[in-house]
Protein backbone atom coordinates (compact mmCIF):
# COMPACT_ATOMS: atom_id res chain seq x y z
CA UNK A 1 0.00 0.00 0.00
CA UNK A 2 1.68 3.46 -0.61
CA UNK A 3 2.16 5.64 1.87
CA UNK A 4 -0.36 8.26 2.80
CA UNK A 5 2.24 11.13 2.76
CA UNK A 6 4.01 9.93 -0.63
CA UNK A 7 2.33 12.77 -2.43
CA UNK A 8 1.50 16.31 -0.56
CA UNK A 9 -1.88 15.99 1.11
CA UNK A 10 -4.58 18.54 2.38
CA UNK A 11 -5.50 18.49 6.29
CA UNK A 12 -8.42 20.11 7.89
CA UNK A 13 -8.28 20.24 11.53
CA UNK A 14 -11.34 21.75 13.02
CA UNK A 15 -10.86 23.01 16.29
CA UNK A 16 -7.68 24.55 16.36
CA UNK A 17 -7.10 24.50 19.79
CA UNK A 18 -4.02 22.79 22.01
CA UNK A 19 -4.26 19.78 20.29
CA UNK A 20 -5.63 20.92 16.91
CA UNK A 21 -3.16 23.44 17.01
CA UNK A 22 -0.08 21.38 18.18
CA UNK A 23 -1.06 18.82 14.73
CA UNK A 24 -0.33 21.89 12.75
CA UNK A 25 2.48 22.82 14.17
CA UNK A 26 4.03 18.71 13.87
CA UNK A 27 2.94 18.50 10.09
CA UNK A 28 4.57 21.71 9.61
CA UNK A 29 8.22 20.47 11.19
CA UNK A 30 7.71 16.87 10.00
CA UNK A 31 5.38 17.02 6.70
CA UNK A 32 6.28 20.80 5.49
CA UNK A 33 4.51 19.90 2.11
CA UNK A 34 1.16 19.48 3.67
CA UNK A 35 -1.36 22.22 3.07
CA UNK A 36 -2.91 22.76 6.53
CA UNK A 37 -6.75 23.94 6.70
CA UNK A 38 -8.36 25.35 9.73
CA UNK A 39 -12.19 25.24 10.49
CA UNK A 40 -13.58 26.85 12.80
CA UNK A 41 -16.69 29.23 14.06
CA UNK A 42 -14.37 31.89 15.24
CA UNK A 43 -12.42 33.81 12.18
CA UNK A 44 -10.28 36.17 14.15
CA UNK A 45 -9.09 32.97 16.31
CA UNK A 46 -8.84 31.18 13.04
CA UNK A 47 -6.77 34.35 11.34
CA UNK A 48 -4.79 34.37 14.55
CA UNK A 49 -3.46 31.31 14.31
CA UNK A 50 -2.86 31.39 10.37
CA UNK A 51 -0.49 34.52 11.25
CA UNK A 52 0.93 32.32 13.91
CA UNK A 53 2.27 30.04 11.14
CA UNK A 54 0.24 27.14 11.65
CA UNK A 55 -2.75 27.53 9.14
CA UNK A 56 -2.72 27.99 5.22
CA UNK A 57 -6.17 28.74 4.71
CA UNK A 58 -9.56 28.48 7.17
CA UNK A 59 -12.57 28.03 6.73
CA UNK A 60 -15.78 28.94 9.35
CA UNK A 61 -18.97 28.42 6.55
CA UNK A 62 -19.03 24.73 5.41
CA UNK A 63 -21.70 25.62 2.34
CA UNK A 64 -19.14 28.05 0.71
CA UNK A 65 -16.02 25.98 0.68
CA UNK A 66 -13.99 23.89 -1.11
CA UNK A 67 -13.60 20.55 0.98
CA UNK A 68 -10.49 19.42 -0.82
CA UNK A 69 -8.86 17.81 1.89
CA UNK A 70 -7.93 14.36 2.24
CA UNK A 71 -7.72 13.89 6.35
CA UNK A 72 -9.72 15.48 8.94
CA UNK A 73 -8.74 15.96 12.26
CA UNK A 74 -11.23 16.66 14.67
CA UNK A 75 -9.90 18.41 18.19
CA UNK A 76 -13.48 20.22 19.53
CA UNK A 77 -14.47 18.98 22.73
CA UNK A 78 -15.56 15.70 23.54
CA UNK A 79 -19.69 16.22 23.53
CA UNK A 80 -19.08 18.57 20.14
CA UNK A 81 -17.18 15.59 18.14
CA UNK A 82 -20.07 13.60 16.55
CA UNK A 83 -21.91 16.53 15.18
CA UNK A 84 -18.90 17.93 14.37
CA UNK A 85 -17.53 14.77 11.88
CA UNK A 86 -21.25 14.82 10.41
CA UNK A 87 -21.30 18.43 9.37
CA UNK A 88 -18.15 18.40 7.86
CA UNK A 89 -18.34 14.78 6.16
CA UNK A 90 -21.63 16.05 4.49
CA UNK A 91 -19.39 18.60 2.32
CA UNK A 92 -16.77 16.06 2.00
CA UNK A 93 -15.51 14.39 -1.02
CA UNK A 94 -16.09 10.67 -1.16
CA UNK A 95 -12.82 8.81 0.26
CA UNK A 96 -12.05 11.62 2.77
CA UNK A 97 -10.70 9.87 6.17
CA UNK A 98 -11.84 11.40 9.68
CA UNK A 99 -10.46 10.93 12.98
CA UNK A 100 -10.53 13.21 16.26
CA UNK A 101 -8.49 13.58 19.61
CA UNK A 102 -11.02 13.17 21.91
CA UNK A 103 -10.56 11.78 25.16
CA UNK A 104 -13.15 9.42 25.37
CA UNK A 105 -14.24 6.98 22.43
CA UNK A 106 -16.99 4.37 23.16
CA UNK A 107 -19.71 6.75 22.54
CA UNK A 108 -18.38 8.64 19.40
CA UNK A 109 -17.27 5.68 17.80
CA UNK A 110 -20.49 3.68 18.26
CA UNK A 111 -22.52 6.87 16.89
CA UNK A 112 -20.13 7.17 13.84
CA UNK A 113 -18.01 3.98 13.11
CA UNK A 114 -19.33 2.12 9.88
CA UNK A 115 -22.77 4.52 9.86
CA UNK A 116 -22.97 7.92 7.95
CA UNK A 117 -19.38 8.29 8.10
CA UNK A 118 -17.49 5.30 6.30
CA UNK A 119 -14.08 6.80 6.73
CA UNK A 120 -13.87 7.77 10.68
CA UNK A 121 -11.42 6.28 13.19
CA UNK A 122 -11.25 7.18 16.54
CA UNK A 123 -7.90 8.38 17.95
CA UNK A 124 -6.76 9.69 21.55
CA UNK A 125 -3.30 11.22 21.47
CA UNK A 126 -2.20 10.25 25.31
CA UNK A 127 -0.43 13.75 25.75
CA UNK A 128 -1.56 17.36 26.63
CA UNK A 129 -1.55 19.67 29.24
CA UNK A 130 -3.99 21.91 31.00
CA UNK A 131 -3.04 24.68 28.87
CA UNK A 132 -5.69 25.49 25.96
CA UNK A 133 -5.68 27.13 23.18
CA UNK A 134 -3.19 27.31 20.03
CA UNK A 135 -1.16 29.76 21.49
CA UNK A 136 0.04 26.60 23.71
CA UNK A 137 0.42 24.24 20.94
CA UNK A 138 4.00 22.27 20.29
CA UNK A 139 4.99 20.79 17.11
CA UNK A 140 7.08 18.11 19.53
CA UNK A 141 4.04 17.20 21.43
CA UNK A 142 2.95 13.65 20.19
CA UNK A 143 6.85 12.95 19.94
CA UNK A 144 7.61 9.91 21.97
CA UNK A 145 3.79 9.77 23.14
CA UNK A 146 0.83 7.02 22.86
CA UNK A 147 -1.60 7.42 20.76
CA UNK A 148 -4.49 4.71 21.19
CA UNK A 149 -6.59 4.35 17.51
CA UNK A 150 -9.48 2.79 17.92
CA UNK A 151 -10.91 1.02 15.12
CA UNK A 152 -14.52 -1.35 15.14
CA UNK A 153 -15.72 -4.12 13.11
CA UNK A 154 -17.21 -1.56 10.57
CA UNK A 155 -13.70 0.08 10.24
CA UNK A 156 -12.19 -0.01 6.36
CA UNK A 157 -8.73 -1.49 7.22
CA UNK A 158 -7.45 0.89 4.49
CA UNK A 159 -8.52 3.98 6.67
CA UNK A 160 -6.80 2.63 9.92
CA UNK A 161 -4.33 2.73 7.97
CA UNK A 162 -3.67 6.24 7.51
CA UNK A 163 -4.86 7.30 10.48
CA UNK A 164 -2.26 5.03 12.06
CA UNK A 165 0.04 6.35 9.70
CA UNK A 166 -0.65 10.27 10.44
CA UNK A 167 -0.25 9.82 13.99
CA UNK A 168 3.32 7.93 13.43
CA UNK A 169 4.76 10.75 11.08
CA UNK A 170 4.21 13.13 13.86
CA UNK A 171 6.20 10.66 16.50
CA UNK A 172 3.84 9.05 18.16
CA UNK A 173 3.43 5.31 19.49
CA UNK A 174 0.21 3.98 17.75
CA UNK A 175 -1.45 1.19 20.02
CA UNK A 176 -4.74 0.07 18.92
CA UNK A 177 -7.54 -0.76 21.00
CA UNK A 178 -11.20 -1.27 20.94
CA UNK A 179 -13.02 2.00 22.45
CA UNK A 180 -14.66 0.08 25.06
CA UNK A 181 -10.83 -1.16 26.45
CA UNK A 182 -9.79 2.57 26.04
CA UNK A 183 -12.67 4.39 28.00
CA UNK A 184 -12.11 1.51 31.00
CA UNK A 185 -8.13 1.82 30.90
CA UNK A 186 -8.37 5.85 30.80
CA UNK A 187 -11.09 5.84 33.62
CA UNK A 188 -8.59 4.67 35.67
CA UNK A 189 -4.84 6.12 33.89
CA UNK A 190 -6.40 9.55 33.59
CA UNK A 191 -9.96 10.15 34.61
CA UNK A 192 -10.50 9.39 37.93
CA UNK A 193 -7.13 11.34 38.67
CA UNK A 194 -8.87 14.37 37.26
CA UNK A 195 -11.57 13.81 39.88
CA UNK A 196 -9.23 12.76 42.95
CA UNK A 197 -6.62 15.78 42.20
CA UNK A 198 -9.75 18.29 41.66
CA UNK A 199 -11.54 16.77 44.73
CA UNK A 200 -8.30 17.54 46.60
CA UNK A 201 -7.60 20.97 45.39
CA UNK A 202 -11.23 22.10 45.99
CA UNK A 203 -10.49 22.04 49.71
CA UNK A 204 -7.41 23.98 50.43
CA UNK A 205 -7.83 26.77 53.10
CA UNK A 206 -6.56 29.83 51.99
CA UNK A 207 -4.22 29.71 55.36
CA UNK A 208 -2.97 26.93 54.45
CA UNK A 209 -1.30 27.50 50.85
CA UNK A 210 1.69 29.04 51.98
CA UNK A 211 2.72 25.39 53.23
CA UNK A 212 1.14 24.29 49.87
CA UNK A 213 5.05 22.92 48.46
CA UNK A 214 5.48 20.77 44.93
CA UNK A 215 3.94 17.69 46.74
CA UNK A 216 0.41 19.57 46.48
CA UNK A 217 1.32 21.05 43.54
CA UNK A 218 2.22 18.48 41.57
CA UNK A 219 -0.72 15.89 43.05
CA UNK A 220 -3.27 18.14 42.20
CA UNK A 221 -1.68 20.20 38.87
CA UNK A 222 -4.31 18.76 36.45
CA UNK A 223 -7.32 19.99 38.72
CA UNK A 224 -5.74 23.36 35.89
CA UNK A 225 -7.89 21.58 33.04
CA UNK A 226 -10.78 23.58 31.68
CA UNK A 227 -14.09 22.78 33.75
CA UNK A 228 -16.20 22.46 30.91
CA UNK A 229 -14.01 20.00 28.68
CA UNK A 230 -13.72 18.00 31.55
CA UNK A 231 -17.19 18.08 32.63
CA UNK A 232 -18.25 16.76 29.15
CA UNK A 233 -15.02 14.04 29.55
CA UNK A 234 -16.36 13.07 32.44
CA UNK A 235 -19.96 12.66 31.81
CA UNK A 236 -19.40 10.43 28.50
CA UNK A 237 -17.15 7.77 30.92
CA UNK A 238 -19.68 7.69 33.64
CA UNK A 239 -20.02 4.52 34.26
CA UNK A 240 -16.66 3.57 33.75
CA UNK A 241 -15.30 6.06 36.33
CA UNK A 242 -17.48 4.74 38.95
CA UNK A 243 -15.88 2.28 38.81
CA UNK A 244 -12.99 2.84 38.83
CA UNK A 245 -13.66 4.99 41.89
CA UNK A 246 -14.84 2.24 43.83
CA UNK A 247 -11.46 0.66 43.46
CA UNK A 248 -9.75 4.00 44.21
CA UNK A 249 -12.29 4.08 47.26
CA UNK A 250 -11.26 0.54 48.74
CA UNK A 251 -7.69 1.44 48.50
CA UNK A 252 -8.06 4.84 50.21
CA UNK A 253 -10.23 3.15 53.10
CA UNK A 254 -7.37 0.30 53.42
CA UNK A 255 -4.82 3.52 54.11
CA UNK A 256 -7.07 5.04 56.35
CA UNK A 257 -7.87 1.64 58.56
CA UNK A 258 -4.29 1.34 58.79
CA UNK A 259 -3.61 4.65 59.72
CA UNK A 260 -6.70 5.17 61.92
CA UNK A 261 -5.59 1.54 64.28
CA UNK A 262 -1.81 2.62 63.84
CA UNK A 263 -0.98 -0.85 62.08
CA UNK A 264 2.24 0.35 61.15
CA UNK A 265 3.06 -3.33 58.69
CA UNK A 266 -0.03 -2.52 57.17
CA UNK A 267 0.82 0.86 56.46
CA UNK A 268 4.28 0.31 55.25
CA UNK A 269 2.90 -2.62 53.00
CA UNK A 270 0.39 -0.62 51.29
CA UNK A 271 3.22 2.15 50.74
CA UNK A 272 5.26 -0.01 49.58
CA UNK A 273 3.11 -1.84 47.15
CA UNK A 274 1.92 1.68 45.76
CA UNK A 275 5.55 2.92 45.24
CA UNK A 276 6.51 -0.64 43.62
CA UNK A 277 3.46 0.18 40.92
CA UNK A 278 4.62 3.55 40.65
CA UNK A 279 8.16 3.18 39.31
CA UNK A 280 7.00 0.66 37.17
CA UNK A 281 5.88 3.71 35.35
CA UNK B 1 21.66 40.76 68.84
CA UNK B 2 24.80 39.50 67.19
CA UNK B 3 24.68 37.84 64.07
CA UNK B 4 24.72 33.95 64.76
CA UNK B 5 26.78 33.91 61.31
CA UNK B 6 28.90 36.91 62.28
CA UNK B 7 32.12 34.65 63.43
CA UNK B 8 32.62 31.36 61.77
CA UNK B 9 30.48 28.36 63.24
CA UNK B 10 30.69 24.46 63.70
CA UNK B 11 27.55 22.91 62.60
CA UNK B 12 26.74 19.38 63.32
CA UNK B 13 24.44 17.47 60.79
CA UNK B 14 22.84 14.50 62.65
CA UNK B 15 21.69 12.29 59.61
CA UNK B 16 23.44 13.00 56.33
CA UNK B 17 20.68 11.97 54.21
CA UNK B 18 18.51 14.24 51.43
CA UNK B 19 17.86 16.98 53.60
CA UNK B 20 20.86 16.80 55.92
CA UNK B 21 23.07 16.73 52.22
CA UNK B 22 21.58 19.57 51.68
CA UNK B 23 22.01 21.94 54.54
CA UNK B 24 25.91 21.27 54.11
CA UNK B 25 25.53 21.77 50.44
CA UNK B 26 24.10 25.16 51.04
CA UNK B 27 26.37 25.82 53.84
CA UNK B 28 29.27 25.29 51.80
CA UNK B 29 28.01 27.94 49.26
CA UNK B 30 26.31 30.50 51.56
CA UNK B 31 28.76 30.49 54.55
CA UNK B 32 32.25 28.95 53.72
CA UNK B 33 33.69 29.74 56.89
CA UNK B 34 31.40 26.96 58.36
CA UNK B 35 32.73 23.83 60.25
CA UNK B 36 30.64 20.73 59.28
CA UNK B 37 30.25 17.84 61.63
CA UNK B 38 28.61 15.03 60.21
CA UNK B 39 26.83 12.66 62.85
CA UNK B 40 25.43 9.41 61.80
CA UNK B 41 25.69 5.29 62.52
CA UNK B 42 27.22 4.16 59.31
CA UNK B 43 30.90 5.41 58.93
CA UNK B 44 31.43 4.26 55.44
CA UNK B 45 28.58 7.14 54.38
CA UNK B 46 29.56 9.26 56.34
CA UNK B 47 32.92 8.81 54.68
CA UNK B 48 31.25 9.27 51.30
CA UNK B 49 29.77 12.20 52.39
CA UNK B 50 33.26 13.99 53.60
CA UNK B 51 34.71 12.59 50.18
CA UNK B 52 31.95 14.74 48.37
CA UNK B 53 33.14 18.04 49.97
CA UNK B 54 30.07 18.02 52.15
CA UNK B 55 31.69 16.87 56.03
CA UNK B 56 35.11 18.68 57.30
CA UNK B 57 34.64 15.89 59.66
CA UNK B 58 32.32 13.05 61.15
CA UNK B 59 31.50 11.26 64.24
CA UNK B 60 29.98 7.96 65.20
CA UNK B 61 30.59 7.52 68.98
CA UNK B 62 29.34 10.49 70.28
CA UNK B 63 30.93 9.10 74.16
CA UNK B 64 34.35 9.53 72.06
CA UNK B 65 33.85 13.19 70.25
CA UNK B 66 34.68 16.62 70.70
CA UNK B 67 31.41 18.13 71.07
CA UNK B 68 32.80 21.68 69.68
CA UNK B 69 29.75 22.11 67.59
CA UNK B 70 27.33 25.71 67.96
CA UNK B 71 24.36 24.18 66.38
CA UNK B 72 22.89 20.60 65.71
CA UNK B 73 20.44 20.03 63.11
CA UNK B 74 19.07 16.98 63.41
CA UNK B 75 17.78 15.04 60.14
CA UNK B 76 16.73 11.56 60.82
CA UNK B 77 13.09 10.09 60.40
CA UNK B 78 10.58 11.59 62.41
CA UNK B 79 10.30 8.79 64.86
CA UNK B 80 13.91 8.91 66.08
CA UNK B 81 14.20 12.68 66.34
CA UNK B 82 13.16 12.88 69.79
CA UNK B 83 16.12 10.37 71.33
CA UNK B 84 18.52 11.49 68.47
CA UNK B 85 18.50 14.87 69.94
CA UNK B 86 18.53 13.71 73.56
CA UNK B 87 21.90 11.51 72.44
CA UNK B 88 23.83 14.63 71.31
CA UNK B 89 22.68 17.05 73.70
CA UNK B 90 24.10 14.87 76.60
CA UNK B 91 27.10 15.50 75.13
CA UNK B 92 27.01 18.85 74.02
CA UNK B 93 28.36 22.37 75.31
CA UNK B 94 25.36 23.94 77.00
CA UNK B 95 24.16 26.65 75.13
CA UNK B 96 24.05 24.42 72.15
CA UNK B 97 21.48 25.11 69.90
CA UNK B 98 19.26 22.18 68.54
CA UNK B 99 16.79 21.78 65.46
CA UNK B 100 15.35 19.33 63.67
CA UNK B 101 13.88 18.64 60.08
CA UNK B 102 11.04 16.54 60.84
CA UNK B 103 7.65 16.54 59.00
CA UNK B 104 5.68 16.37 62.00
CA UNK B 105 6.34 18.66 64.87
CA UNK B 106 3.58 18.38 67.72
CA UNK B 107 4.70 14.83 69.34
CA UNK B 108 8.74 16.24 69.04
CA UNK B 109 8.13 19.60 70.41
CA UNK B 110 6.13 18.57 73.26
CA UNK B 111 8.61 16.13 74.14
CA UNK B 112 11.51 18.31 73.59
CA UNK B 113 10.54 21.73 74.33
CA UNK B 114 11.41 23.72 77.31
CA UNK B 115 12.01 20.34 79.22
CA UNK B 116 15.38 18.39 78.97
CA UNK B 117 17.15 20.50 75.83
CA UNK B 118 16.34 24.05 76.99
CA UNK B 119 17.97 24.98 73.50
CA UNK B 120 15.84 22.77 70.91
CA UNK B 121 13.29 24.90 68.96
CA UNK B 122 11.53 22.41 66.02
CA UNK B 123 11.65 23.17 61.97
CA UNK B 124 10.30 22.16 58.99
CA UNK B 125 11.95 22.84 55.68
CA UNK B 126 8.73 22.36 53.22
CA UNK B 127 11.46 20.94 50.41
CA UNK B 128 12.13 17.49 49.44
CA UNK B 129 11.98 15.17 47.09
CA UNK B 130 10.85 11.79 46.76
CA UNK B 131 14.67 11.12 46.52
CA UNK B 132 16.66 9.44 49.34
CA UNK B 133 20.56 10.09 50.31
CA UNK B 134 22.89 12.93 50.32
CA UNK B 135 23.50 11.86 46.77
CA UNK B 136 20.19 13.99 45.68
CA UNK B 137 21.29 16.63 47.65
CA UNK B 138 21.30 20.11 45.91
CA UNK B 139 22.72 23.41 47.45
CA UNK B 140 19.67 25.44 46.61
CA UNK B 141 17.26 22.72 48.24
CA UNK B 142 15.84 25.37 50.62
CA UNK B 143 16.41 28.80 48.20
CA UNK B 144 13.14 30.34 47.98
CA UNK B 145 11.13 27.98 49.93
CA UNK B 146 9.38 27.82 53.13
CA UNK B 147 10.47 26.55 56.30
CA UNK B 148 8.29 26.35 59.33
CA UNK B 149 9.48 27.32 62.60
CA UNK B 150 7.84 26.00 65.69
CA UNK B 151 8.82 27.62 68.97
CA UNK B 152 6.25 27.16 72.19
CA UNK B 153 5.88 28.54 75.30
CA UNK B 154 9.28 27.24 76.75
CA UNK B 155 11.36 28.52 73.95
CA UNK B 156 14.03 30.92 74.72
CA UNK B 157 13.85 34.06 71.93
CA UNK B 158 17.88 33.84 71.60
CA UNK B 159 17.39 30.35 70.27
CA UNK B 160 14.69 30.87 68.09
CA UNK B 161 16.50 33.74 66.35
CA UNK B 162 19.26 31.65 65.79
CA UNK B 163 17.12 29.13 64.09
CA UNK B 164 15.12 31.26 62.26
CA UNK B 165 18.71 32.79 61.29
CA UNK B 166 20.12 30.12 60.14
CA UNK B 167 17.35 29.19 57.65
CA UNK B 168 17.45 32.61 56.45
CA UNK B 169 21.08 31.92 55.32
CA UNK B 170 19.94 29.12 53.27
CA UNK B 171 17.53 30.90 51.41
CA UNK B 172 14.17 30.41 53.21
CA UNK B 173 11.44 32.55 53.86
CA UNK B 174 10.90 31.36 57.45
CA UNK B 175 7.10 31.19 59.05
CA UNK B 176 6.65 30.95 62.68
CA UNK B 177 3.69 29.37 63.91
CA UNK B 178 2.89 26.53 66.64
CA UNK B 179 3.47 22.98 66.33
CA UNK B 180 -0.71 22.00 66.20
CA UNK B 181 -1.11 24.43 63.56
CA UNK B 182 2.08 23.10 61.48
CA UNK B 183 0.28 19.64 61.61
CA UNK B 184 -3.15 20.49 60.75
CA UNK B 185 -1.89 22.66 58.18
CA UNK B 186 0.72 20.28 56.80
CA UNK B 187 -1.73 17.06 57.09
CA UNK B 188 -3.80 18.84 54.28
CA UNK B 189 -0.86 20.22 51.86
CA UNK B 190 1.54 17.42 52.17
CA UNK B 191 0.33 13.85 54.29
CA UNK B 192 -3.58 13.56 52.96
CA UNK B 193 -2.36 14.09 49.22
CA UNK B 194 0.53 11.54 49.96
CA UNK B 195 -2.08 9.28 51.13
CA UNK B 196 -4.27 10.15 48.32
CA UNK B 197 -1.40 9.58 45.95
CA UNK B 198 -0.45 6.37 47.20
CA UNK B 199 -3.84 4.73 47.28
CA UNK B 200 -4.07 5.37 43.40
CA UNK B 201 -0.95 4.45 42.68
CA UNK B 202 -1.77 1.68 44.53
CA UNK B 203 -4.10 0.37 42.25
CA UNK B 204 -3.07 0.93 38.72
CA UNK B 205 -3.23 -2.47 36.71
CA UNK B 206 0.30 -3.35 34.57
CA UNK B 207 -1.95 -3.57 31.48
CA UNK B 208 -3.19 -0.39 32.06
CA UNK B 209 0.87 1.31 32.49
CA UNK B 210 0.60 2.06 28.63
CA UNK B 211 -1.85 4.39 29.01
CA UNK B 212 -0.50 6.38 32.07
CA UNK B 213 0.56 9.90 30.54
CA UNK B 214 2.03 12.79 32.49
CA UNK B 215 -1.34 13.64 34.56
CA UNK B 216 -0.93 9.75 36.33
CA UNK B 217 2.18 10.91 36.81
CA UNK B 218 2.20 13.63 38.03
CA UNK B 219 -0.60 13.00 40.27
CA UNK B 220 1.03 10.02 42.15
CA UNK B 221 4.80 11.36 41.98
CA UNK B 222 4.55 11.57 45.68
CA UNK B 223 4.34 7.67 46.00
CA UNK B 224 8.04 7.28 45.30
CA UNK B 225 8.62 8.47 48.47
CA UNK B 226 10.48 6.06 51.15
CA UNK B 227 7.92 4.31 52.89
CA UNK B 228 9.33 3.65 56.03
CA UNK B 229 9.62 7.59 56.61
CA UNK B 230 6.57 7.86 55.21
CA UNK B 231 5.00 5.17 58.00
CA UNK B 232 6.56 7.60 61.04
CA UNK B 233 5.28 10.48 59.37
CA UNK B 234 1.49 9.96 58.83
CA UNK B 235 1.45 7.72 62.07
CA UNK B 236 3.11 10.63 63.72
CA UNK B 237 0.06 12.51 62.87
CA UNK B 238 -2.70 10.92 62.60
CA UNK B 239 -5.23 12.83 64.24
CA UNK B 240 -5.07 15.74 61.95
CA UNK B 241 -4.63 13.34 58.87
CA UNK B 242 -7.45 11.22 59.86
CA UNK B 243 -9.62 14.59 60.01
CA UNK B 244 -8.21 15.87 56.83
CA UNK B 245 -9.35 12.70 54.96
CA UNK B 246 -12.97 13.38 56.01
CA UNK B 247 -13.27 16.31 53.98
CA UNK B 248 -11.18 15.11 51.24
CA UNK B 249 -13.55 12.12 51.58
CA UNK B 250 -16.60 14.78 51.54
CA UNK B 251 -15.31 16.42 48.29
CA UNK B 252 -14.74 13.13 46.54
CA UNK B 253 -18.57 11.76 47.64
CA UNK B 254 -19.42 15.17 45.49
CA UNK B 255 -17.86 14.97 42.44
CA UNK B 256 -19.05 11.33 42.32
CA UNK B 257 -22.56 12.20 43.40
CA UNK B 258 -22.47 15.12 39.85
CA UNK B 259 -21.18 12.42 37.78
CA UNK B 260 -23.51 9.56 38.88
CA UNK B 261 -26.58 11.50 38.39
CA UNK B 262 -25.13 13.26 35.64
CA UNK B 263 -25.55 16.68 37.32
CA UNK B 264 -23.73 18.76 34.15
CA UNK B 265 -23.92 21.90 36.79
CA UNK B 266 -22.79 20.77 40.09
CA UNK B 267 -19.70 18.97 38.27
CA UNK B 268 -18.70 22.10 36.56
CA UNK B 269 -18.63 23.92 39.62
CA UNK B 270 -17.28 21.63 41.30
CA UNK B 271 -14.48 21.17 38.88
CA UNK B 272 -14.33 25.14 38.34
CA UNK B 273 -13.81 25.88 41.78
CA UNK B 274 -11.13 23.32 42.24
CA UNK B 275 -9.38 25.00 39.26
CA UNK B 276 -9.51 28.85 40.95
CA UNK B 277 -8.47 26.98 44.11
CA UNK B 278 -5.47 25.25 42.59
CA UNK B 279 -4.33 28.46 40.52
CA UNK B 280 -3.83 30.40 43.58
CA UNK B 281 -1.08 28.70 44.64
Amino acid sequence: MTSFFAAPKVIAILGVGLLGGSVAAALRQRQPGTRIIGIGRNPDRLAAATARGLLDDSVTELSQCDPSWDLVIVGTPVDRIVADVRNVAAVSRPGTVFTDVGSVKSSICRELCGSVVSGFVGSHPMAGSERNGFEAARADLFQGRVTVVTPTIGSQPEVVCVVREFWEALGSKVLEMSPEDHDRTVAMTSHVPHVVASALAGILQSDQRALAASGFRDTTRIALGDADLWVAILLSNASAILENLDLFQESLTGFRDAIRTSDKESLRKLLADAKVNRSSL
